[in-house]
Order: structure tokens, then sequence, then C-alpha cells
């Protein structure tokens, strides 16, 4: 008996061990490369081998740098100059059958280049939502370096930070099911503070709470706008099959126009300008029995939205918890009741293991 | 814009057209197989090639009959006398390049070929849980034929019949990922029949309406028995690496010992001597703010039990509706808040979506 997932050395274990090695570069070493680099030295990461990391700064394809637990605080003192090509070169002298790029950045010349390094023979695993959430020319590309490529494109880790969601949307469409709807909280800062607000403490405090707590980006705007909810609609409603454009998300952005324009600093200091906003939503939601809650939706003639609902006490966004996100699909199959998964979709342990997950997932 | 799933006609999908066929054997033709041939004749089907089909009595390997699309219907009417070597050897005769059994029966002796299948290079999918959810030697003979043959098992409708819940144990477990706890409820009926019992009326009046509704089984003692949810509990707990016997399961049995012996008909006529314990249990638990719930839980030491539970009004079993499953995993990196699954995790048209979609994926 055995209490630990990774230690069980079933006869299925011990036939992976046989298999080939996975070459490994990855691009980003902040809260998410990170953790991830915390995982490789762990026994799930023993058939990886790390042949290049970079940071914007500073990059190394050293072996015995590589192989130093340190990795990331030498990367931040300095390394080789960044060329994105010497690190592919690592990869290219790797002997490994597997050669895989890991993009914990949130970088767009990165993501730009996801498509090209497809086409090129490189799996690519990625954080980054940049690329499967930007243009629709630019999910193309993807499929289309894919295909030239024969090489697979690992997501799971942008949308629900490894909640088995996109997977999930893939193998239902796979099976011919329909999407009849969509519905969900994908922002773990949002979900928290909506979740918390209950009208007796004024919406700023709470937010600078959040953002205390680390719940939030160090700019709250960030995931006040809406922006980064409507990317994660985008990515999943293309997964099932919608060809949307980023334009065709109609998307409530809760931060006024007032507040738009300032810094950080100055944004803070007037974020008591959203408390009578939100105090009053509050109120009117709150006399109907209803809560408030920033919710994705999806329909099936493909109308996207994301923006603050009153839910009613029988919406499944009305139980959340903490900084929970939740993704209800209702399809042709699942219809009567919808296929729910609800959990932690943020934080840099879950994000590095769904990166993780996708490179096992290619052997 | 596409509201199918299976219609939008990406890259991904002219490639995988492209890709070799997949000869597949039916064993079972009932609910189950019955629905697994209604999708064999959508888009979704499209790759792959029946070769041979059975119920208990009859079987075929005509092309013409296997072809037609009332193949169920014909084989309960007649067909070639049994014989399982026949049927395999029509997956030997297929020039494809992969090769599928699957199993929609409840039977234990198909149930004990599935690892002899795997070792001689058949890939098994499988609504039947016998094998998996047998003796441990069982589970044990599966992952050896696995190796030997190099085949997959698909076992995604063994458990919440297609919702995500395997797959997730297993890529958890190969992250490295560690189980501290497993919470659920696993039987559609049960969860029905408890969600809906209020006190008002009779407990037996509750049962008589599943079973009408086709919620239970036929002799709903197979559901409050409990056998059922244990034996999806042993599956998971093994796919999460605790190597447990069914005996190392507790289990609560919901029939009293003077109704367990009883024909169908009798028990049914008598299932009123259980309505004076639920109303006790149900007014206990409602003094306390508390409801009942036929729980499924597995600790981290490797404790696994199945019964009847109070819970308090913030357990994610609170608010389940309908048949809804539930799956709540607390892992090392999962711990705040459990990763949760909830939907319908019983019906025809999933659990056969379940077994398409892992013969999809062996491709
Ligand atoms: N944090 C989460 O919970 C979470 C969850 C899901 C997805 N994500 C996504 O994961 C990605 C990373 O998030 P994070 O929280 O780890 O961000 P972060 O802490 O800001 O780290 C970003 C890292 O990317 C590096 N970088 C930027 N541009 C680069 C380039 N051109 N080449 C190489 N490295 C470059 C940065 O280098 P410097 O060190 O030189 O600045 C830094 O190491 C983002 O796309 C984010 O949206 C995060
Ligand atoms: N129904 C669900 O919602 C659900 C969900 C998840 C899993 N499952 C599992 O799926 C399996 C099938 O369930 P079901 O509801 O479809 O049962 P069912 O309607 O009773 O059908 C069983 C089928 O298996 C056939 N069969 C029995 N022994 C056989 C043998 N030796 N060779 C060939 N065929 C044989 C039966 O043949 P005859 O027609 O000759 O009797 C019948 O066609 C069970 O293991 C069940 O636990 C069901």
């Amino acid at each position: 008996m055995n209490a630990v997932f990774a230690e069980a050395s079933t006869i299925q274990d011990r036939a992976d061990a046989q298999q080939d090695d996975i070459a490994v570069v990855l691009f980003g070493t902040g809260v998410v490369g990170g953790a991830w680099l915390r995982l490789l030295n762990t026994p799930a990461g023993a058939r990886l081998r790390l042949v290049g990391a970079a940071n914007s700064r500073w990059q190394t394809t050293d072996p015995a740098r590589l192989a130093d637990r340190r990795v990331r605080d030498n990367l931040d003192r300095g390394g080789d100059c960044r060329d994105d090509a010497a690190l592919l070169a690592a990869l290219d002298a790797s002997d490994a059958s597997i050669k895989v790029i890991i993009d914990a950045t949130a970088s767009d010349v990165l993501a730009a280049a996801h498509a090209e390094w497809l086409a090129r023979g490189y799996h690519v695993v990625t954080a980054n939502k940049a690329a499967a959430g930007g243009a629709l020319e630019g999910w193309n590309a993807l499929a289309d370096g894919r295909e030239r490529g024969r090489t697979c494109y690992g997501d799971a880790a942008t949308v629900g930070a490894g909640l088995p969601v996109i997977s999930t949307v893939r193998r239902l469409r796979a099976c011919g099911d329909e999407l009849l709807n969509l519905e969900g909280v994908f922002s773990g800062s949002l979900s928290w503070l909506f979740s918390r607000y209950d009208g007796t403490a004024p919406f700023s405090e709470l937010l600078r709470h959040a953002r205390e707590l680390g719940y939030s980006e160090p700019d709250p705007r960030a995931d006040l706008s809406g922006q980064d909810v409507a990317r994660k609609l985008l990515i999943l409603a293309r997964s099932a099959g919608f060809d949307l454009e980023p334009g065709d998300i109609e998307v409530e952005n809760l931060v006024p126009e007032t507040l738009r324009g300032l810094s950080v600093e100055e944004f803070l200091q007037h974020a008591d300008a959203l408390d009578a906003v939100f105090a009053e939503r509050y109120v009117t939601a709150a006399s109907r029995g209803q809560r408030l809650r920033y919710l994705a939706q999806l329909d099936r003639d493909g109308a996207a939205r994301v923006g603050l609902r009153a839910v009613s006490e029988e919406h499944p966004a009305n139980g959340l918890r903490g900084t929970d996100n939740l993704f209800a699909f209702t399809t042709a199959r699942y219809r009567a009741q919808p296929l729910v998964i609800q959990g932690p979709g943020a934080g840099a342990e879950v994000t590095a293991q769904a990166l993780l997950g996708d490179v096992l997932a290619l052997s």
C-alpha cells in the first residue's frame, strides 16, 4: 500500500522507464518556471533532460550549470547572452527522440515563434496564452505548424492551470459531442473577490487585500479588465471548434475609464472610486437573492461574453470558495446536468505540474 | 463559426484522417453497447471498422451484417454461435494497425480474458468493471498484459462513465503528486435518492420511483449494497497507487440482512422495512443542519470506506442534484481546495462516448 502517486512501481512505470529520454529547453524562470524547475528535481522529472534555460536577460546551455539545483538563481545573476537559436541548437544536439520547448513566460515575441517551432519538429508546451489566445491567424498557424512538424502543442496550463479542462473539450469534440453552453469563473482573483464581497467592507479594501495575498496581478486592473478571462474563453471556444476572433468576445471591463490611464500606485490610491458601483450592484442582486460573479459564457451559436452577472442560489458558481475556478459544460450528451470541473485555477505549483504533465504525455 | 464539436475541419482533423483505421470487436449490445453502435454511425466513428459483434447468445463477423445499422436488433434475433476465438480471428484478419476489443458487458468471464487479450496485442476498452475492480491479482495481470503486448487498457467508462476522473488521477500521479484524500458520490441512483430524500415521503416510495425512472438497477439492492461504489473506489485507489484488495474497503450495505435473501419482487414488497431507519437517520442529521449522502472515501494511508454519512452544508456533496456524481481530490498540490469533477456518472450515451473516446485516443 502506497500513499504517493509517483512511488508505486507498477509494471506500467517500468515500461515507461525503458522509453527514450526527453530533452527540454525552458523559457522563463519566474513564478511558474521556478516551480517547474523544482518539479524537474523530483522522481517525476527523472526522464527529462534540461538542455537549455533562459530568462529575459540570460540563458545557459552548460550541462553543469543546468544540473545545478540553483539554476534559476544563477540565471538571475548572469549567464550567456540571450540567443534563442543557441537554445534550439542545444535541443538539436541532443540524442533524445522527444524534443520539447517549454514557454513559461508571458512574452508575445516567444508566442509568435510557437508555430514555427512546431513546424521545425519541436513539441511546444506552454503556460503562455498569447499564441492560442491571440488573433485567429495565430491559432490556425499553430495547427499548421503541428501538421507540418508532426508535433504536439501542450496547452493544459493555459486554462485552469492544469484542471482537466481543455483536454475534456477536445475529447468531447473528438467524439462528436456538441457544445450547447459553456459557463464558468476563469479567474482566481475575481473568484476570490466576488465570493468574499458581501457589501460590509468596501470593494477597494478587498482589492488591496487580494493583492497583498498574491491572488491578483501586481496591477489589479489586469484582472479587473476581464482580458485574461476573455483570452481563456477564446482558447476554450476555439478548442471546441468555434473560430472566434478576440473582438468577437464581449468583455465587461470593471475598471472605469477614469482609472485606466493611471499608474499602478495612482490606481490603488483611487480604487475607492469603484466602491459605490459595486455596492449598488451587490445590493440589487442581494435583494433578488442573487450573488455577483464574474462569468465567462459561450452559447452554441458562438456568442461569447465575459462580465459581472448576478447568479441565483442554484447556479454552480454560487458555491465557489477561495480562488477556485469553475467550468460547466452543457453538451448534447451532458444535457440534463452539465459536466463541471472546479478547483484552483492558478498557482505556481499546479501550473508547473500542468506543464510537466503535458511533457510526460508526449511519450 | 461552428457549433458542433466534430464538424470543424481544422488541420488537426485532416491529419487524423490520414492515419490508419481502427478495427474493433464489440462484446455486448445492451444499453451501453447499443448506444455505442449508434455513435459508430456518426462522423466521429468514421475511422473505426467494426469487424465483429456479439451479445451473450449470438455473434457475427459478416461485414454486410455489421454494416447494417440494425446490427443490434439482428443479433437479438440470431447469428453465428458464440465463439470468442472467431471474433479475435476477425481482428487478426484485419489490416488495420490498431486492433481493439470493446467490452460493454458485465461478464466476469470476459473480464477474466482482458489481461490475456492485452498480452496478445489487442487494445482493450471496457465499461466492464470486473477486471480492474476485482482481486488485486487481476489488476496486476492487466498491467502485465499491457507490458507484454505493448497495448493500452481504456477504462474511462468504468468510473464516472467518462467524466475525466481516472485520467486525472493518472496524470497527477505521473507528475508525482500525492493523494491526501479522495471523497465523492459515485452512484447516480444513490445520489438521486439522497438528494431527493427529505423525510416527507417514505424512502421505499422514492426507491420505487427511482426504479421506474431507470435510475436504479432492476434489483435496487445492487445499488443499495454499496458494492458498485466500492468497486469504483477500488479502481480509483489502485489508479492512484494504492494496492488494495476488495476486502480492504469497508462497505456499508444499506439493505438489512432480512431483505437480502428475497427475490426482487419480494424485496420491493417489503422495502418499507427500510423506511424507519432512514427516517431516523435523516432527522438526526437534519437536527444538526446536515444532509445524508452515500459517500466513498479514501485517505492517504489507504483507509477506504463507502457508506451513508451526514455532511454539512459546506460539503461539496451537499449541493448535488439529479443523478450527478462527484469526485473531490485533495492532493499535495491541490491542498487548500480540492480538484472537483462533477456531473452525470451514468447513462448509455455518456458511457458509450467514454468508450469511443478511449478508442480514438489509441491513435
Ligand atoms: N502564475 C500563475 O498562477 C499562472 C497560471 C497559469 C498560467 N500562467 C502563465 O504563465 C506564464 C508565466 O507566469 P509567471 O507567473 O511565472 O510570470 P513571471 O513570474 O513574471 O515570470 C516570467 C518569466 O519569463 C521570463 N521571460 C520574459 N520574456 C522572456 C524571453 N523573451 N525569453 C526568456 N524568458 C523570458 C522572465 O524573465 P526575467 O526573470 O528576466 O524577467 C521571467 O523569468 C504567464 O504567461 C502566465 O500568464 C501563470
Ligand atoms: N448503463 C450505464 O449507465 C453504465 C455506466 C457505466 C458502466 N456500465 C457498465 O457497462 C456494462 C454494460 O452495461 P449495460 O447497461 O449496457 O448492460 P446490459 O444492458 O445488461 O447489456 C449487457 C450486454 O452484454 C451482453 N453479454 C453478457 N455476457 C456476454 C458475453 N459473454 N459475450 C458477449 N456479450 C455478453 C448481453 O447480452 P444479451 O443481450 O444476450 O443479454 C448484453 O447485450 C456493465 O458492466 C455496466 O456496469 C454501465
